[in-house]
């Protein structure tokens, strides 16, 4: 299959995989022009419409297909789970969703005969789905067996405007055929949900059918009332047309479905044209409304509808899109002219339309697209789908968890049926709030799902500022959450009262049933930091809220105080020797899978293999610790830690779940990997287009398509959130020329565009927004764009060491050899705080390697100038005071690990060793560290004229040495040092996080990691 | 219920829980002489009948019963599992053993009108179940509604001579009553698999029934055919009667049945009696014999039974019966008389005749007498079934194993099945030898199975030398199950290459899906070790038996040399800070379960949490780590390490398998706790006559009835098997006289009789038998017997601190501050291998603490005589040559641990150290351990007179030091040496085992515990 912008330019089709052409923004369409019989299963998901409520997959109205299927989000049927081995609290029945009638039938009969085009010969085909305004359109000419030929067109819309509305319009021209054609418009009722087989993913309800409970026709509509068994949902389906060209002839209806059929008298170039229009209704479960009252409620979406016409409904269906389109404002300008954008759109469009918007329901897997996992939703929603909302479309984001919300009480008694006396347990695989899992070592032992749900309603609250859902629904979502975490962990005291948690399964589901998933313990961390925070915050801002919460959920302080132990004294396993993080306990311990060994054939490994033999190895279906790094704000993180987890981890990772690729591809866009971010984006961006899974006829991957996005914008974009403020810290990816994508932002509407050299940021509407590029704050202004440079790219490799070797090496102290930043910002920040100046971290950041006075400006900010210079040194003085205070107390304990061994290794091997620190106590210091006698010299840097970056500290130290500056290396932590050793001539050692220190020849993550061998060694290869 | 030896002495009954009286060994008997229909489920099962391939539940002729079954081992159907999420390898059909046609019917008409007693009245009943002749009889008296009286008497075998055979006697006698009597004796056949409810521990083949082919009836016999659908198995049901006192009347025979009735005109005093004779034959799965052929093979079955008599029949099979109580010869004497014989008698009874006896089956969780688990068959057969046969009928035990072989070619798909490339998995639960587990955490994943049936193999070869079917079956079954173990484990580097096993779970089903479990990982060690040294004594014994196994299951001596290599290398789980294996990698790391606060009500644990809540807990459903001790000779642990892993594992342990309290009582016994064994042991002895789990309806459970019987011998006679010899450490538990067994071993047979102060072993047939009496080894010669004094008890508590502050401490040191037990060992064993005198560990053990003459002498042993004084003077120097030379290596790093420490602190605490060694090397000893200076005092062993337990040398060194003997504390690892310090009127403290050091006044396992303030403390504190 191909898809393109349009079939002018449609190129010759193999049939085979696509290549898609360049996307056109204004014209975003997909287009398919080969028809295709056997793939029809899969083309029905990819062409599918759906308004949030109703789906119809994009099955052809005058071809018949097995797999065509119209789904209700609402209208799913209940059925016990049988256990061949019952066991207490296993979840006893699943729910269903069932296919409800599906209406898009229009048959072409030549007096009794079919002509269906899949039993004649097709000679042109073209299926376009136009991003833009949501309409399906299609043009297909055929001949029959008999000879003869027929074109058909067919417009299709699934309006947001009318939930639960089709409107097809549908026209048939005659070629060269001369007589009657009968025209069959049908709800074929006798639908059932498809066959497990043998694959877990796919729906278990097989067989599972509504029962019809009456059928009509006649020439003014046909009906057709269906009604689930156990779960009692109630279904009405009716249609009306208009119809040019044709004249009603007869209709009925049966326990199989309704049909009216029109009786047209063609003649080459003559035509019928139908517009069918179809409305649906339906009860809640265990309602008991009738029929009849679900007929009349349709029938006024029909007449509301009819009276505003096909053309109508279209442009307001289109005018919907556009303001999506408008605020997403995604756009990829590939070099390669590779579709990526238009991939990109088509993912965006799927989880649009699939977002509900009642509050009545989730956003299952697979949408509204297909019947894979039956309907179900699960963590994915919260975890890959709703974030994409939340920055694109916060207003639809709300509805899912409002539904979350409203099925608290059913994840209360989930709570209660695994054992636990308190708190509320999402269900592992839902449709009406009950857990539907049957194997609960992949299911209920999910527990993150709840950690999930929380994390979604922080990023929701965060998005918006919607104190309101907050104060009504998020805080009691919270709070239940929360509690489970204090019902299966607990303070161990053999790991030193760490708080542990036992028996879980983490997102990567080729490991069950471990101790402390790394994970699941930091993303509760997180969990339990937000609900103790919101809660202390609502004391404060709403203590009406908090005290009614605390009395409804009986809940009190001493609860709230025992998040807070548990979240500050959670276990997060560490691998000391690999310095990784460790999936779980003992995820580490195992043999690894023989990847390279396993063919092609044998995957995904899950569908040829025991749980068992998967649990026995180390090898992972999909991120799982690293998924911890991206939603639990990596920048707390040692990015050396992320740099070796992330290697390790994808050595082993088979990316069997399509949760998979998006989160890989983040970090490696974080860790300033283009190409490799790009791979992943690329793979994650085509799982449905390409049918990389070979399951899109299941149903389209809504994760993957919303990891699609995140990989734009956290990934290549650096899209994070901290303290509410969007950070961004843009890359450009090989093999683009740039990219942008809109955000919208409490109320702020944002677009971010990256080209090879700049990322801008405009804000196109709303009040005054600060954001964060690249560690630096500013304030966008509405209509105001600010533009900054890119970060060096691509990134040296920090494992590289540097060449050469040297005579002298020169180093910084605070954050090399101490760290004494954070008394420097305690100190500046109680100042700023007297002067009723702002604070925050990322002024702190800025402070590094910057001598007094000008942290002093930096401080001040625009207030600088207001001082007088006499005020400023006073002002310096005095926060010198606080810092002196301070540092009396610094002994040898002080040293960072490593740096004396750095020192005396330096000096062991007869090099000379300096200190050049812009602090003015670095004697003192050195003293107080018991390192002073190491040094040959200590730069005084009272005598120092110009602050970091100017090289002047540097090339004082190496005078003072007697050694040339090309003959030097430096080390330091802050981008201002490196910056100034580079100036200086010398070679530059960065500490810390090589992403910032981007212009040092190496990075290590400190000196514990600093082997003077290494600079020897590689000189002296370099000389032979 | 009551259960007692005879109906003459029964005690009235209160309806409830049983109080047995004391039983007769010559007249073993189970009566009950009340009618209680409600528990009527309950006494089926009690009352069943079997023959290893038939089981007739105890119900009553005349009364029909719901749960009243019949049971054939070979008859089972197939039906598919449903998973709501199957993944790859999920077993994909269940087999369940379904109830065949009941022929045990013989109801009472008057005129049309039933007369079940259950609807009248019941005037007087007694069921009897003769253990000594295998007879079920039964007398009942009752009145009609209609006030006619009657009394019936019955009686029932199911003779191990004619399998498939069913024979009743039954008669009716009118009281006061006269007229005629309708008697319909019938085939019921519209029986099925009863349901599941929410117990995973019953069947969960609900439902299942076997279709009826055919039914006929006449006057000469009545006939029914049945089959299952989906395996194929045909079953025939013939019956034919002789009658007394009544007249054929008429014949029917439909889908339900078939019947016969009889007419008899009764009076008062008049009798009609019924013999009737029921056949059964059946067809293999899957064979296609036809009903008729089926037929012929149950009529020539009851040509023969009743060409033989109902007498004759009964006769033979008391005959079988006697020759089994023969062998096992049981009795109990109990002080309280409470029945524990009878309990036993009764357990074993059940065992023997429900063990398969034509190697086309193994023997079914419930035997032949319920329907729990669905008639599977599990690793208790051959962990705690089959290890009573081996000891008791080896005969009955062999067709289990045979069993076995024959479904190893489904284990290899199996484990084909499961992921591996070779060797084969027997199922965790199955009929057919295929995989019935729906359940894989608790059930495939339980990989222990193929270590349990090499044992079983291992004690069946070991029993009875049977060389032809380690040649013919069991060296197969060996390798193919050793393979698994090479499958799932590996040699982790991360362990110092030590050989780790990854997801698999334990015995204990409380928790699941671990790595290295202990009694995994130590019972396939096991498992390797004893199916590579059987595969290299067969390539010395019989070469061609080796060749052929080699080339025919492609196996080398590389893939034997790598079990020994996984064996020698394999990861016992150990937790060095509270010195107890530990269950697993994580287990000792989860919070415990409170047991305290757990109610009755929520017990047993699995039955109200959902299984994550058990594994996120410290808790044991049954022994674990506990069984491998018993099982893997206990005898290479140190006995402290299995003490503190009791009472560690004792307080976690929920008991809620019945498997458990035998483990419990036989390692109770072990550690010198009789009380506390006997306890266990009385658990276990009981679990089905006072139904203690509440399922006892379900069918007998036989591994809690043969754990009784390893109770008694493995717990209180403390029989281990040791290179194929029988080890007994006997003891008397509390509330006992005494007691005796029966051992049929390698063709002997043996008898152990123990009372208060002595065990006697009798050889009462066959060829003279070596055996080991508490380390002490003897030759049984027939006829003869040989009788030891029982060790001391109680042994003391060895947790009980010595009370009173000491002036000086006498250390010894071989075994005590140094180990050079094993270098006097091995001069020793050079010495005697040179003299062609036999050697073992037990004239090792005799060595410990006695000088260097006396030991020559215990090395000579009856040759000593032979020796001159001036030759054994010789000897002895020699072998100080050796042993000197194998000295001159010692350093302080052959100090044991806790050595050095506790000498430091006793000087540090002010008190006089001495050494008193009977090695003539102490001194050189002390010198190169580098702790002489240590020392005040080193005895000269040269000039002590008398060897420990004389207490000479500690005399001298209380004399040497100037300190009163009573002011002593002399610290000793051997049994002599405890003495000789009792004797010189000194305090002892052992180092080493409890059992053995009884004499101490407390024991350590090492000097490491050594904590000197204990003594001073509880001193101070006895002050006060």
């Amino acid at each position: 299959m191909s898809l393109h912008k349009s079939a002018a330019h449609a190129p010759a089709e193999a049939g085979g995989d696509p290549s898609p052409a360049r996307p056109a923004t204004d014209a975003l369409r997909i287009v398919q022009t080969q028809w295709l019989p056997a793939r029809a299963a899969r083309d029905e998901t990819l062409f599918a419409l759906a308004d949030g409520a109703l789906g119809v997959r994009g099955g052809c109205e005058e071809s018949a297909s097995a797999t065509q299927g119209t789904f209700i989000a609402g209208v799913w049927e209940r059925s016990a789970i049988h256990y061949h081995e019952r066991h207490h609290g296993f979840a006893r029945t699943t729910d269903t969703r069932v296919p409800v009638a599906d209406a898009t039938a229009i048959r072409i009969f030549l007096g009794d005969a079919p002509a269906d085009p899949a039993c004649g010969e097709v000679l042109a085909f073209e299926r376009t789905l136009d991003l833009r305004t949501g309409m399906l359109s299609r043009r297909l000419a055929f001949r029959t067996a008999d000879g003869a030929t027929f074109e058909v067109k067919a417009q299709r819309i699934v309006p947001f405007a009318h939930p639960g509305l089709l409107c097809i319009r549908w026209t048939l021209r005659s070629l060269a055929y001369a007589g009657p054609v009968t025209l069959e418009s049908a709800i074929v009722g006798d639908v059932a949900a498809a066959a497990q087989g043998d694959d877990p993913r796919f729906g278990t309800g097989a067989g599972l059918a509504l029962r019809i409970t009456d059928a009509f026709a006649d020439a003014h509509e046909a009906r057709l009332a269906q009604r689930t068994r156990a779960s009692a949902v109630g279904v009405a389906c009716v249609q009306r047309h208009r119809i040019e060209g044709a004249v009603f002839a007869e209709a009925d209806a049966d326990a199989g479905g309704a049909r009216q059929r029109h009786v047209a008298q063609l003649a080459p170039g003559a035509e019928v044209t139908i517009e069918k229009y179809v409305a649906y209704a339906w009860s809640r479960p265990g309602g008991d409304e009738p029929d009849a009252a679900l007929y009349k409620f349709a029938q006024s979406k029909l007449d509301a509808a009819m009276a505003r016409g096909f053309d109508e409904l279209a442009r307001a269906q289109a005018s919907e899109f556009a303001e999506f389109w408008d605020d997403a404002g995604i756009a990829i300008d590939s070099a390669a002219g590779n579709g990526d954008g238009e991939a990109l759109a088509f993912n965006l469009f799927h989880l649009f339309q699939s977002a509900n918007r009642d509050g009545t329901g989730g956003i299952a897997a697979k949408g509204l697209t297909g019947e894979g996992y039956e309907g179900h939703v699960f963590w994915d929603s919260e975890t890959f789908v709703l974030p994409v909302l939340a920055f694109t479309a916060p207003q639809w984001m709300k509805p899912s968890l409002v539904w979350r919300y409203h099925t608290l009480e059913r994840a209360r008694i989930h709570a209660r049926e695994m054992g636990h006396a308190q708190g509320a347990l999402y269900p592992w695989r839902t449709i009406s709030g009950d857990e539907c899992s049957a194997h609960y070592p992949s299911g209920s032992a999910q527990y993150h799902i709840n950690a999930a749900i929380a994390y979604a309603v922080r990023l929701y609250v965060e998005a918006t500022d919607d104190a309101a859902f907050l104060a009504a629904m998020g805080a009691e979502i919270l709070v239940e959450t929360a509690r489970i975490w204090l019902e299966i962990g607990f303070f161990n005291p053999r790991r030193g009262d760490r708080f542990c948690i036992c028996a879980v399964t983490g997102p990567d589901e080729y490991t069950a049933l471990v101790d402390n998933n790394y994970y699941t313990n930091r993303m509760a961390q997180e969990h339990l930091r937000y609900a103790a925070s919101t809660l202390r915050a609502l004391a404060t801002r709403s203590p009406d809220v908090y005290s009614g919460l605390l009395a409804r959920l009986a809940l009190d302080e001493s609860e709230i105080a025992a998040w807070s132990r548990a979240a500050e004294a959670m276990y997060l396993p560490f691998d000391e020797k690999l310095g990784i993080v460790a999936q779980d306990d003992t995820f580490l311990d195992k043999p690894k899978w023989d990847i390279a060994g396993t063919p092609p054939e044998e995957l995904p490994l899950l569908m040829h293999n025991h749980p068992l033999t998967l649990y026995r190895h180390q090898v992972c279906k999909q991120a799982d610790a690293l998924l911890a790094f991206v939603l639990a704000d990596d920048s707390r993180i040692d990015p050396a830690v992320i740099e070796r987890s992330f290697d390790y981890y994808e050595a082993i990772t088979m990316h069997d779940s399509t949760l998979s690729p998006s989160t890989f591809g983040i970090l490696a866009a974080r860790l300033g990997r283009g190409a490799r971010a790009q791979e992943y984006f690329r793979e994650n961006l085509r799982i449905d287009l390409d049918d990389l899974h070979h399951n899109t006829s299941h149903g389209a991957h809504m994760a993957a398509m919303g990891g699609s996005w995140l990989g734009l914008a956290w990934g290549f974009g650096g899209l994070r959130v901290r303290d509410g403020v969007p950070h961004f810290d843009p890359m450009l990816p090989p093999g683009w020329c740039g990219y942008r994508f809109g955000l919208v932002w409490r109320g702020r509407k944002l677009r971010i565009a990256v080209d090879a050299h700049c990322a801008s940021y405009e804000l196109r509407e709303g009040a005054p927004l600060e954001i964060v590029h690249h560690g630096e704050r500013t304030t966008l202004v509405p209509g105001g764009a600010r533009t900054f440079a890119l970060r060096a790219s691509p990134v040296p490799d920090p494992r590289i060491p540097i060449p050469g070797s040297f005579k002298a090496v020169i180093f910084d102290l605070d954050g090399v050899l101490a760290d004494t930043a954070h008394l420097h910002h305690a100190a500046w920040k109680r100042l700023a705080g007297e002067l009723g100046l702002p604070w925050n971290d990322a002024i702190g950041e800025k402070l590094k390697g910057v001598d007094r006075m000008a942290s002093l400006d930096i401080v001040l900010g625009d207030a600088a100038t207001k001082y007088a210079d006499a005020r400023k040194r006073e002002l310096a003085d005095r926060k010198n005071g606080y810092y002196r205070k301070a540092i009396e107390a610094f002994s040898a304990n002080d040293l960072l690990p490593g740096a004396r061994a750095a020192l005396e290794a330096a000096r062991a091997a007869g090099l000379k060793t300096a200190l050049a620190s812009a602090s003015r106590s670095a004697r003192e210091l050195a003293e107080r560290l018991g390192i002073a006698g190491l040094f040959d010299h200590i730069v005084d840097s009272a005598t120092i004229a110009r602050a970091k970056p100017d090289p002047e500290i540097f090339l004082r130290a190496a005078q003072a040495l007697g050694v040339a500056p090309r003959d030097c290396l430096g080390i330091e932590d802050a981008q201002a040092g490196v910056a100034a050793i580079k100036a200086a001539g010398m070679a530059a050692l960065g500490i810390g996080d090589a992403r910032v220190l981007h212009e040092a020849d190496a990075v290590l993550p400190d000196l514990a990691h600093f082997d003077l061998r290494k600079f020897v060694v590689n000189k002296s290869v370099e000389k032979n």
